[in-house]
């Protein structure tokens, strides 16, 4: 397994005095920023000729390239859509005495890099020699949660040691380019370049996908500098300033980037609407934005932070990953979704994947306004329709949502998963079940969830077949969550969130009003034929083990357990070839236990226990998305030991570099699991029909534990100590809930003994 | 089913009057010719505008273009071997009056195109129109079985009403690109050009792979033209002649090119090589040398010429693929194989398959002297150390040999067949036992074939696990024979021919002299696990239907036949998604019924015939390689109709372009189908065990049939007619055969009544 430590362990920031030219991707994707709207990676203003990762991306503006494969099967899609880097507007160079300052060349000092995850701004102050003179240069940024077409910096360069004349070019540069091109091509069409404005769009393509325009437009106010001349290409404008300054003299540039895009925009309106957002916050001094972004941020971390006493490592991990996740998303803009890389990075194309639904929600869910949940289903329900085009394309009835996208339309191309990862179907239906029992808002179940759910449903019902022989439903054909088995046949999860959606549809049928009843057009034979499946769906399982079988032929296969490994082994998608990996009983991501995770009422404590037992021991947990499953149902289990060691696993995931892939960008959806281990994990919430509950434990060498959770109206503080467990009810009505299997009711503060043994 | 015919029935020709510009790929494909040593498809020496596909290529000499995948999977090959196109040396331009000739868009009358399989000549014939009069051409080339260097052109021009100005440009065109490369790349770097010569290099590449000089030069003889210049460029190279000629007066032109390559000479050594030869060839006309080349078709048809009375498309369907098989391959060089497009195409790079060994084999064992076919099995054993590397990247011991390869290591990239198809091992070792049983001749089992059955031996070994719950061995995870399931588990037929090969492995081991199994080093302890793993190998079995199953949980499936299907549903590879193909019961090619093919003398005919009846309704039949196997089963149970409905679709599979997909190139190695339809099929030709038996039937619209057999020293002579059947020793001492199951020993003539009913 990695492990590289980038960062001093800081409870608030993410902070380093090193340069780290070696593992300057991962250190750029360590200190990301953004606002849901657009982010960037931690890039340096100035140029660096040394290797990295230049990116700066906004949220819904992609392209579709060209699928690229070795050999085409009917129903790949024709496009993989990409998450595009876009003007580099960050761009300010600096030059001393003529020459420039680039990092990479230079000799430094007193380097240091801080991130503030409390205030959402990223510092970074370094003392570099020109010539034998030392000069002190100072950069902080944002990018503004309170306008979200905003980025501003600050840059300052103080003269230590002689007089010099200093340069400051500040730029938006449009020659930018994906790695992940197919053919290393440009995106991106100059459209206008003229004095601090640039506007570009997406190349055209023949696949019908709109052409994105984006305006960039800047102001920079010069501090003690003198303006020389702008320059002006296609794809890049500048503006320069300079002066000679004395030793001690200090003078900086603040720079504000407006950003806007056809998304929000007609394309004529995107250059004078950027101009106008830029004009109206002109009456704003740059330390007034600034203080209003960090207020915003100071907001969302008194409805969601989580404190851990006695273990500052573990509190920086959990701060970092929910500062990425809110960085990500906060459903501002329900035609958005939470892309696996964020703004991070390029990787996976920065689309929609099952992850939101099955990771994120309930994350959401707790921590957020309702309303944020709300829009991250709204955005399905707006893309059913594709969903319904995605089953007609496999030959099937019903809507099929898909693996990855960015409009709705399938744009993944493995066969084993565009077409045969079918579950991901189920966490779309749960989700909504998720929401309408968390929230008991039954509204969007009733308007619209039903609608997916019924195009889940006829999907289902038509993907299944009736194996005449046995006299039951099978599901053949399918890549389970555990993605180290594909093409396997009745795999338990999939046939169970299939029966399990069936049901849930029929239950809800039953319960919406008649008009929209009728609109839904589900016959009696329809619904005949879904609880003819419900009642005769078939689920592998084995007597001797009393347990159930993750796909028909699992047991057939050499069974063992992740310690019979060795170190030459690991990672397993490193080391092993694709046949091996899958011939293996070695599991990627929980599967079994995600069924018992997601519908923990169904099964028993001991149900629990033997599957636990039998399924931990393979699973090598090569998804990011996997430990908190199993961290959840270890601390449910009271295995604490186990629970905490898969904590460990999820917590600082990117801030350790485990996966040895950081530096492409962070697992920005899987960092719920740290929240999911703790809140869900060891705190034992959960909210399964209708009930909120709590059965917290503590691990050892943590001296208490605290989060908030939002849970319909009211505001609760849960606290964990060694001894004592209380729930404060700090905003809403008094509110029953049980605590140990004790139901009690909050209405101020409630304590207890924490119990560590049950 | 597509179906389209663009030649006419003839015996001997392929032969039309139609240029047929839609089709112009698939009139190309059709009407290719080559020696073994190069070949080309039909394009027309002059320029033609519109669509078609130019290839001229050379065995053995290829391209290692970079692997492109959506997915990387880790030991996937790092390049795709091409086979290219190479130096347009045909190109040979006339301009009447200055004008081009162009046959897409001029006028054209009495256009006459064919191909004489007896000869090995391809002629075309035509009248142009140009500013309103005639002038008849005529071209004609071969590409010599006598010198493998020399292809001869001979093209005229007689004005038909006037006077005209007439040039010829005879041109080597170097500047050449395939179809199939990734980026629309040349593979051809220019080496050298001067008069009448042109040298080009392939390009370099990264992953090891040498790069391949050819040398081109040719020779122009006027006849009735003056030498008007030279023209030369880096890449091309031409000599251009003109006259101007009277109404009813005829010029000429023969050209007689020579291609060297690198394979063959040192660098330096290769345009010198081509001179030395067009010199030596000097000494003959040009029709002495087509007269040579005549001849040697003439001899290789006196050996394997099969005759169908009364069924001319059937008759011209066999010599149509005999035709193209031994333009492709006749064993001159033990470095080349059988690419399933031959000189015909690009598509599947030109590599070897396993078809070699499985489909192509018998045809040369019986067709050709015996070195053509052990030369195909030396090919193999000079690639044992890469078999040995392909199996060590996929963490195996042992030999595995490539699914698809120019040089031994594996360069396809589908997870599904690279790294599962593993069966194609089994049918390497099949050969050896094809051939040692066939020829009588153990001298290449025991000094090289041992060597390749215990590599393949120890793979097998390897990749077996013994699952200890059920006692016996399973292989997971392979794709059989049927692509139409892929990552199944215990794959009857896999399981079979693995099994068989330890068995067969352990029995020569036994047999060899001692200094050989010393050198061999095979411990006790290796055979004993291989008897172990013989002794408990897991076959699915069906008991209700007392059959074999192809894998475990195939009669799970929704088990339909091919008649449910509606033709919206075919070929399933075009109208299904794959996963609903991989789902499906059907079945793509032969799989279980495959391996009763092979171990014929394993299976009583009642076993044959409940497999027949259960796996042949839903076997689909999209391989090219898959109707001739159900063929000579079918003929074998005495299901004559079906015998003959099969038949029909592989004996002019691209004649009438079945498939729909012959404008991409024609299926060489699907040719030998028909020939081992007849011979196994309808003439029951079998020769497990050292025995030589026959069992006649004969298709009802046939009056006879006929073909020429080696067997062991002799040369037979085998004609069905509807009555009588006679085997004639042609050459060789006498013969004890098996008839209708009746031993009878060939001296000269043996005749017998023609039994229908057996």
């Amino acid at each position: 397994m990695g492990y590289h430590r980038l960062f001093e362990i800081d409870e608030w920031k993410i902070r380093t005095n090193q340069l780290n030219k070696e593992h300057k991707r991962l250190q750029e994707s360590l200190t990301s920023i953004g606002n849901g709207y657009m982010g960037m990676r931690g890039n340096f203003e100035e140029d660096y000729s040394g290797d990295h990762h230049q990116g700066i991306y906004i949220a819904g503006v992609w392209f579709p390239d060209k699928t690229r494969v070795g050999w085409w099967k009917n129903g790949y899609p024709e496009y993989f859509g990409k998450v595009i880097n876009t003007v580099n507007f960050l761009k300010t160079n600096i030059y001393i005495n003529g020459e420039k300052v680039d990092l990479y060349v230079d000799q430094i000092h007193d380097f240091d890099l801080e991130l503030n995850m409390k205030t959402g701004v990223l510092y970074r102050n370094f003392t570099v020699e020109k010539q034998g003179n030392r000069y002190r240069i100072q950069v902080e940024r944002f990018v503004s949660l309170d306008v979200k077409e905003l980025c501003a910096v600050k840059l300052s360069v103080t003269s230590l040691d002689a007089e010099a004349d200093v340069k400051i070019v500040s730029a938006l540069d449009g020659n930018v380019r994906n790695e992940d091109a197919n053919y290393d091509e440009m995106f991106w069409l100059p459209i206008q370049s003229e004095s601090r404005s640039l506007v570009v769009e997406t190349k055209p393509n023949p696949f019908g996908i709109e052409q994105f325009s984006v305006a960039v437009t800047m102001e920079n106010t010069p501090i003690g500098l003198t303006k020389q001349f702008d320059h002006m290409t296609d794809l890049e404008v500048s503006e320069s300033f300079s002066r000679t300054i004395g030793k001690g003299e200090t003078v900086a540039l603040e720079k504000r980037i407006i950003v806007t895009t056809s998304r929000d925009y007609e394309r004529q309106e995107v250059l004078p609407a950027a101009k106008k957002i830029l004009d109206e916050i002109g009456k704003f001094r740059y330390d007034e934005l600034k203080e209003t972004h960090e207020n915003r941020w100071k907001n969302r971390w008194e409805m969601a932070d989580v404190t851990i006493g006695g273990d500052p490592s573990n509190q920086q991990g959990i701060r970092f990953n929910i500062f990425q996740l809110f960085s990500t998303y906060y459903g501002e803009d329900k035609r958005l979704n939470i892309g696996p890389k964020g703004f991070t990075g390029e990787k996976y194309g920065g689309a929609t994947y099952w992850d939101t639904e099955a990771f994120v929600f309930p994350f959401y869910l707790a921590t957020a306004d309702p309303i944020v949940a709300k829009n991250l289903l709204e955005y399905r329900y707006e893309q059913l329709p594709q969903a319904y085009e995605n089953a007609r394309k496999l030959g099937l009835q019903g809507a099929l949502y898909p693996m990855v996208t960015f409009n709705g339309v399938e744009c993944h191309n493995e066969w084993e998963i565009t077409f045969e990862e079918i579950h991901r179907n189920g966490a779309i239906a749960y989700a909504i079940y998720n929401f309408t029992n968390y929230t008991g808002d039954r509204s969007y179940l009733e308007e619209k969830g039903i609608d997916v759910l019924v195009g889940i449903s006829r999907f289902w019902a038509d993907r299944v077949h009736y194996n005449k022989e046995k006299q039951v439903y099978m599901i053949h054909g399918v890549t389970g969550p555990n993605e180290y088995e594909n093409n396997v046949n009745n795999n338990w999860y999939t046939n169970y969130i299939a029966a399990w959606t069936l049901k849930y549809t029929l239950q809800t049928l039953k319960e919406i009003p008649e008009r929209k009843r009728l609109l839904l057009n589900v016959t009696a034979e329809e619904q005949n034929k879904w609880q003819h499946i419900i009642d005769r769906m078939y689920y592998p399982y084995d007597k001797k083990r009393d347990i159930y079988v993750q796909h028909d032929t699992f047991l057939d296969k050499d069974l063992k357990t992740v310690n019979e490994l060795t170190p030459d082994d690991l990672p397993l998608n490193q080391k092993w070839s694709w046949d091996k990996i899958l011939r293996s009983c070695f599991i990627k991501q929980a599967d079994v236990l995600q069924g018992m995770y997601f519908f923990g009422d169904q099964f028993t404590l001991e149900e629990k226990r033997r599957h636990f037992e039998f399924y931990e021991p393979m699973t090598v947990h090569e998804s990011s998305l996997s430990p908190s499953v199993h961290t959840i149902l270890a601390a449910e289990l009271r295995k604490v030991d186990k629970a905490v060691e898969l904590y460990e696993r999820t917590a600082r995931l990117d801030l350790d570099n485990y996966n040895n892939d950081s530096e492409d960008g962070l697992h920005i959806t899987s960092m719920t699991g740290g929240w999911l281990a703790i809140v869900q994990g060891f705190a034992g919430m959960r909210t399964f029909n209708d009930r909120l509950s709590f059965a917290p434990i503590i691990p050892k060498k943590w001296s208490d534990y605290s989060f908030h959770v939002n849970y319909r109206g009211r505001l609760l503080f849960v606290q964990v100590k060694r001894d004592e467990t209380s729930i404060t009810l700090v905003k809403g009505e008094p509110i029953n809930l049980e605590i140990y299997g004790k139901t009690v009711e909050i209405r101020d503060v409630y304590k207890c003994r924490t119990d560590f043994d049950q």
